[in-house]
């Protein structure tokens, strides 16, 4: 397929980088930000643009790739009106890239992407909807040439799926940076630490996370606990995370 | 060496394996409860008791590896005044041991262990304290016997470890666990969301985890944030989590 990027962050580099890989020509990279369009329309071999009103009309698909905030405009500013345009949001619904006869869908890949960092899209579940079911097909076909693990899900399945992803991602992650600074506070190396993040994600693997839970909580080891909250005293945004968390593992453990 | 064991739990459990697996004899192993200790027991080609009073004294050490609350009562009904004795909390400190002319530390394996799954000790960082220059230098020897990784704390560095990896290990997967709850509440599969799970860990095995933070927070993205809290809308602790977690990541990535 020919595809046209509108964006060139995160989910549009790695994005563009596996669809070309897959054989799909990246026609035009838009960015805002012209630098950043030349940067990733060079990866791609596509030409750069910051003018919305230059896009080719040769693209079988137009993939928004912003902020959900910066959608909106960028749909009002769309020149054609007969395109196949779709978004990469987990949280904004379908309904927000309806305007003229446009086909619309969604193309969402559920991972966390840094530009420093490869990939392997096969594994990454990419969730499609599609305005109507042809156009759902199309999608379907297209991430399908780029991953093995494609679902058909509407607006309301895809936000849940985002808001999980926050609590296993997106909070998890900062809950590395605040283990970090408790080492560091003490002088010791986030190196540590290492091994026991890899091992607590390997162990969700096979196991349900709520199988395999550990730590002084879960036994309401509450001596254990307190020792913690007092050691954290002097970090009063640490001791209160340590209390709600340690609490709500509390909570969970004991319903009936 | 000749090693006994008073405690049956996880932690006794893969710290018995590593060890007879590096060709260390475990004489016997004690628990409260008979039946546990026969069961570890026959995986160690051990003795099973569940008394203090039968307690071997030909034992090179004794590990205490039981909850933080129950080491004092261990050490009470000790029934020898010149043994090396040792535990593996990351937070009691040496000092709990402290009973006649007893020699003591501590051998702390930071992971995290259930019975289901097998571990390899060699990566595992263990934080060894010695109460002389020569305990500790034995504790790092039998330490270094299992693992490549081992460092000499002393309590307040270990207790420091240990809340690091509370945030970094017991907490993230009860926030894993919310996330499976939140996908289910939606009929979604937990499987959605493990190469997700997985890639996040694996990431920050070369990053800080503050240099790959991804998702609506760190974007000071409130529209997202918003819409997210409304989704949760039903629940209110995963509510009040996600607004808190959300929160300290965006006081701490504006902090100047």
């Amino acid at each position: 397929m020919k595809v046209v990027l509108i964006g060139s962050g995160n989910v549009a580099t790695h994005l563009g980088k596996a669809l070309k890989l897959a054989g799909h020509t990246i026609l035009q990279v838009w960015s805002r930000n012209i630098q950043n369009a030349h940067e990733l329309a060079e990866l791609l071999n596509a030409k750069a643009l910051s003018s919305l009103e230059l896009l080719s009309d040769a693209g079988d698909i137009y993939i928004i790739s912003v902020s959900d905030d910066a959608i909106p405009s960028i749909v009002a500013a769309f020149p054609f009106s007969d395109k196949l345009i779709v978004h990469t949001s987990g949280t904004s619904g379908i309904e927000v890239l309806q305007q003229g006869s446009q086909q619309t869908g969604v193309f969402y890949p559920l991972q966390t992407f840094s530009k420093q960092r490869p990939v392997n899209f096969q594994k990454i579940p990419i969730a499609v909807e599609g305005c109507t079911a042809e156009v759902e097909a199309h999608l379907k076909k297209l991430a399908e040439s780029i991953s093995e693990n494609v679902v058909v899900f509407d607006s309301e399945k895809r936000k849940a799926l985002h808001v999980a992803a926050v609590f296993a991602c997106n909070f998890t992650n900062h809950l590395y940076t605040l283990s970090k600074e408790i080492l560091e506070a003490s002088h010791l190396n986030f190196e540590l630490i290492r091994p026991l993040i890899e091992e607590t994600a390997k162990k969700v693997q096979n196991f349900y996370p709520d199988e395999v839970q550990t730590g002084p909580a879960v036994r309401n080891d509450l001596s254990i606990v307190n020792k913690h909250l007092e050691f954290l005293q002097g970090k009063p945004e640490l001791q209160a995370l340590y209390k709600d968390l340690s609490q709500n593992i509390i909570n969970f453990y004991q319903k009936p």
